[in-house]
This record gives structure tokens, C-alpha cells and sequence, in this order.
């Protein structure tokens, strides 16, 4: 959203804003069609999805009349795009790196190694020109898109053995999708790509060694602590966690003024309310599988650190070498992150670290 | 907001959500006049509380017409209470420690040294309780308030000498308010309370020789750095920097569902904005700062923040100490901090510092 315009109806203020909006009570009703990528009632992002579907007709007051569509109900889990490009539905709920075989930038609108965290990635998207770049890469599919849900930072993954140095990764099978695998890849691990439902039953065959999802409340409900005990806590390859909900384009833009501030609103409303849930029950959930399901709890070292970070500068090189929007998008996403990210630091990561050290928590 | 209410509509998903909510379009046009504890214009909070004014209108599709008194407009900064308590007005934006002679606990529906950041409070709040707490308070008074806006961590605030241990502190005045001020009073400081109007002046001719305000995008416009040349980073008082809408309780329950849920909406969407519009510029005004204006950017010392945590402690207890009700909502407060701190540690802050590390930022 470009800020000026964001701003200017602020702007006008005061008891003008009474005479802006006209009762839109003449307006017509509208169908939306919503076709996921998460199953039915699936905690967390699939909840997120159907809350957000459903707050979309109740703000609008029954003007804008959602159905929502769970992965494999009306079409299977990554036909949503071209479901909603063709115009057969008018909405997709999805992270956007599925769509990396469309377009590899799509990675950096859902999350990317070394990335940016939730508060970050919405400040680049809102107020700093990423959402621009996003509408130049959704446009050319006939597609419009808006952040609308955050998982926050990704858990680093379970593991059947302890992982101390990345040449401890030589070798493993990990199921690891996106750029995150393309990390895990250069430094030798073998990385594959399963659908959510497929994950536990090759973990506990010993198909895969290893395995990342989300975070504590949605991984508890996969049960992989059956096979690998070892969880890592916040990784390297998806910091933010960004959903989204993708429009028609055509759709979108016939949309009134009116209609497009109440599906925005939906959506920054479920964008900041999934990551405050995840937040709210991460640690819960994560002093359960400790406590109850003799979850190991472990954090990278250093030295994996390391070893990630120069293999994910060798995945952004070859990502921007896609193509010029590539390159655009990625050179737009590293400088916004090194401006954001000391201010982070200095300010509310600071706060935390000296908080916690002085509360020994 | 209790969990299983806030998910019972999404459980009922799909196809149902078209029968959910009939067309409001018979729904008569409520008036909502706003009074406000900033004033018009005002970088960040002002603009903020402005923009959520403007957002309510637009997102009703003008059912709800809001008029926005920024303050002095209509009554004064800290008359806006006792007006939305009264049924003069219909709601107000502030900062809920302005309220705290009213009653302490207020100040735990801001931010309170030592205490939540951003996603820390909106976990409380939306999934652990916290709301429950807030309406009990506020409904005392006659009011319901909801989150409405954040400025992310405040800055630990300006001086004209570095503090590099508490003993700096001693006789200091300074301009703090809130429990971030009872602190620096149990630390020596003689603590004073100024409107943002006054502040300037006031440091300029030396009457005070500290003063904390927001943050950089907000700090910038006050030109604090003519008068005191030392600028610290996040410091320990107000690390949510949360303000509010607050509403005639009477009122609040004679809404019907749906405008109950685009009020809800419009709040919730500009506490996400705010805080991802502080998060995008701070950085920015920050560097403005150092390179243009000479500013000295510093952080307390372990030592400092040590002292800061002995005098929140007994800040804390003397807070309990004033009803039932203030011993209840601190100790709630105090358990889920504890229980989000150690989550926030291991994944989005531990991941901001390796990040940071790594890509020497």
C-alpha cells in the first residue's frame, strides 16, 4: 500500500470523515468463492483461513457473501491459483512460495531464509513498497494478493539425532519445501517435498530423518515426536510465516472502494490475529510435548548458523538471476531487511534479551 | 476475547457462512462521536487514531459515521474518560495509563516496565484472558475498551549527560510518566509529568534534563536532540506502547453483532498498521538523527537495566497492593509474561539474533 494514499483519507480527518461514505445500502451482493490450501478445521492456518472467510461476510454485513472451499473440496490444494487466475473462484487462501514453480519471487511474499519476521515483513509490505512489488509479480498471473495470516517464526525442525555442526545434515532426508530447501540442499542434505499428510508416516518409516512444519501448536497436532525427538526451536528458513488471500484480479478491481476496505480490513485483521494466537499457544503447546511426549528441545549453534547463512546467500544469488523482477524483488527485500533489522534489534529484540536476562527467563 | 467464541464462527466454515449473515441493509445509521487525547494532526498516535476514525465509516460502508475531535476540540486531552463515561461521546483514543488515577490497574492496558511487547500483549489480551480482565476494570467505570494501536517499544528517552549506571540516575529530573516513572522515582529521579506540549521548553531551559517520548518516528518531530544529545534504545518502561479505543459500555452493548464486528475490525487492523508503520520508519528517522542532528545513540548498561528490574519489582507490588482487582490483573499479567517470554526467546528473538549475527547487522 503506497503510505501517502494510506494516509490521505486519515488526513482529511475530523468530521469530514461523516461526509466520505455515503450508505452503501444500494449496493449489490457479492459472491466470493474461496478455495484453500489447508484442509478442513486444521488448526492454525486452516482455521485462520475459515475465520477469516467468515469475517469477510459478517463485517460487510452479508454485502459480500463467502464460500469457503478447503483444499481437495472444490479443487486439490495447489490448483487454488489457477483457480482463481481463471476466474472460476475469487479467492485463494495459500502461502505464496507454492507458487515458486510459476515464479521463484513468490517466495519472498510468503518467507525466506534469514528473512524477516512478522512485524518486519508488514512493515516492508505496508509502509516501505513491497506490496507494490508484490502486485507487479500477482498482476502478471491476473492475480492480486494481501498478507492475511502469519504463523511467526518457523520452529528449525525435528530431527531422529542431535544436529551440532551442518556437517552433521550431510546425507539426511529432510522434507523441507521452498527456498529453506534450497538452503538444506547446498549443504548436502536431501531434501524432498510432501504434502502435509504424507509427512508421519514416511518419518516413522524412516523414509525421511528429518522433517520442519510450522511451530509447537501446529506441530503437536502432526504427533512427530513419535519418530524424532529432537525439535529445534526458531530456524533459519521462515522467520514470518506469511499467509495470504489472493484475488482475481478483474474481480479485485471491480470491487468498490468500499468493498476493497472491508476485505483489507479482514485480512490485516487475521494477518495480526494468526500470529497472536501462535503466539499465545506456541509455548504452551511446546511445554506439553517437553513435559508429556519426551520432546528434546535443542537451538542450531553457531556454527550451523553459519553454514546457513552463507548457502542462503548463494540460493538469493541464483533466485535473482531468474529474471529482472526476480532481481528487483530480491535486491528491494535484502535492503529493506538490513534497514529494519537494526532498528529490531536496538529497540524491541534489545528489550527482550535484556528483559529476559534480567527476569531469568 | 474468550478462544472458543473467537473460533466458534470459524467452525462452522464453508458453504454455512453464506446463510450466517443476512443483509444488515435495513440497519438504521448509528453516530459515533470520537474524542481524542491527541492532538490533531499528531505524527504516529494522532495520525493513527485519525486514520481508525476514518477506517470505521469507510468498513461500515457509512452505517457507523464517526466524527473525530482530536484533543481540545471538543474537551480536553484527559477529560475524554468521564466524556465517553458520561454518553456525551461514544468513544475515545488513548494511552489507558492515563487513566491510572483512576485506578493502577489501567496501566497494564498500555504497557508497564519490565512487561509485554506488541505480539506479547495481543496474546494476552485476544487468547489468554487478558480482555476479561480489561472489561471488568473498564466496566466499573462504564466503558469497554479494545486494542487499538501500538508504537512498538518506546526508546529508553533522552539526556543531556550518558548514563552509564543507576547512580547517574540520582537526582535527575526527568519527565516520565506512568509505572515507567515510579521506577525512575525509587532509582532518585525526580520524576515530573508534562503534556507533549510542554516538554520542549521545558528541556531546553534546563527545568528538566531528561524526558522519554515514543520512539524515533515520533521522537523526531519534537526536537528533543536541541536540548539533550543522548538518545537511548528501547528502554524498559513502555515495550508494547499500546493505546486504545475505548466506548460508552451502554452504547458498546446496544451494537448489534455485525457492527460489533466491524468496529472490532477496524480496531484490530489499525493496532496491526500502527505498530508495522512505527516498525517501518523508526529505523529510518532513527539514522536521520544520528547523521543530520547529532545524536548520540546509546544503550543502558546491564548494570542500569539490573536496577531498573529491583525497582519494578517493588513498583509491582505496591500496584497489587491497591484492590483485589489490581492484584489479580498483575498477577495474571506477571504468569502469562512468564509463559510468552521464553517462546518469544527461542523463536522470533532467537532468530533476530542469529540473523543479526550472522549478517553482521
Amino acid at each position: 500500500m503506497d503510505r501517502r494514499l494510506f494516509l490521505k483519507g486519515a488526513a482529511l480527518g475530523g468530521a469530514a470523515a461523516s461526509t466520505l461514505a455515503a450508505p452503501a445500502l444500494a449496493q449489490s451482493r457479492k459472491e466470493m468463492i474461496i478455495v484453500s490450501t489447508w484442509p478442513r478445521d486444521f488448526p492454525g492456518v486452516g482455521m485462520s483461513a475459515q475465520r477469516l472467510a467468515e469475517n469477510i461476510t459478517r463485517i460487510s454485513g452479508g454485502r459480500i457473501q463467502t464460500q469457503y472451499f478447503a483444499a481437495g473440496e472444490r479443487v486439490g490444494a495447489f490448483d487454488a491459483f489457477d483457480e482463481v487466475a481463471s476466474g472460476n473462484a475469487q479467492a485463494y487462501s495459500a502461502a505464496e512460495y507454492y507458487w515458486a514453480g510459476k515464479h521463484p519471487a513468490f517466495s519472498y511474499f510468503s518467507s525466506v531464509p534469514f528473512g524477516m519476521t512478522n512485524p518486519e515483513w508488514a512493515a516492508w509490505l505496508k509502509f516501505r513498497g513491497g506490496q507494490e512489488l508484490w502486485d507487479e509479480l500477482s498482476g502478471g498471473f491476473g492475480i492480486k494478493a494481501l498478507p492475511a495470516g502469519s504463523t511467526g517464526a518457523q520452529a528449525g525442525g525435528w530431527f531422529n539425532k542431535e544436529i551440532e555442526s551442518v556437517d552433521d545434515l550431510r546425507g539426511l532426508t529432510m522434507r523441507i519445501p521452498g527456498l529453506g530447501g534450497a538452503v538444506m540442499s547446498k549443504l548436502g542434505v536431501s531434501v524432498v517435498s510432501l504434502p502435509g499428510g504424507q509427512i508421519y508416516e514416511n518419518l516413522v518409516t524412516g523414509a525421511i530423518a528429518a522433517t520442519e512444519w510450522v511451530g509447537p501448536y501446529n506441530d503437536y497436532f502432526m504427533k512427530f515426536f513419535d519418530a524424532a525427538k529432537y525439535y529445534y526451536t526458531g530456524g533459519m528458513h521462515e522467520p514470518g510465516g506469511g499467509m495470504c488471500m489472493g484475488f482475481n484480479a478483474q474481480w479485485w478491481a471491480d470491487l468498490s472502494e468500499e468493498e476493497k476496505a472491508i476485505v483489507t480490513a479482514a485480512c490485516e485483521q487475521e494477518f495480526a490475529n494468526s500470529y497472536n494466537e501462535a503466539t499465545a499457544l506456541n509455548g504452551e503447546y511446546l511445554k506439553r510435548m517437553v513435559d508429556e511426549n519426551g520432546v528434546q528441545l535443542r537451538s542450531f549453534s553457531d556454527d550451523a548458523w553459519e553454514g546457513f547463512g552463507e548457502a542462503a546467500e548463494e540460493v538469493f544469488e541464483e533466485t535473482a538471476d531468474h529474471s529482472d523482477l526476480a532481481a528487483r524483488i530480491n535486491a528491494d527485500f535484502q535492503e529493506n531487511l538490513r534497514s529494519l533489522a537494526g532498528y529490531m534489534k536496538d529497540f524491541e529484540v534489545g528489550f527482550v534479551n535484556q528483559r529476559n536476562r534480567v527476569l531469568g527467563l
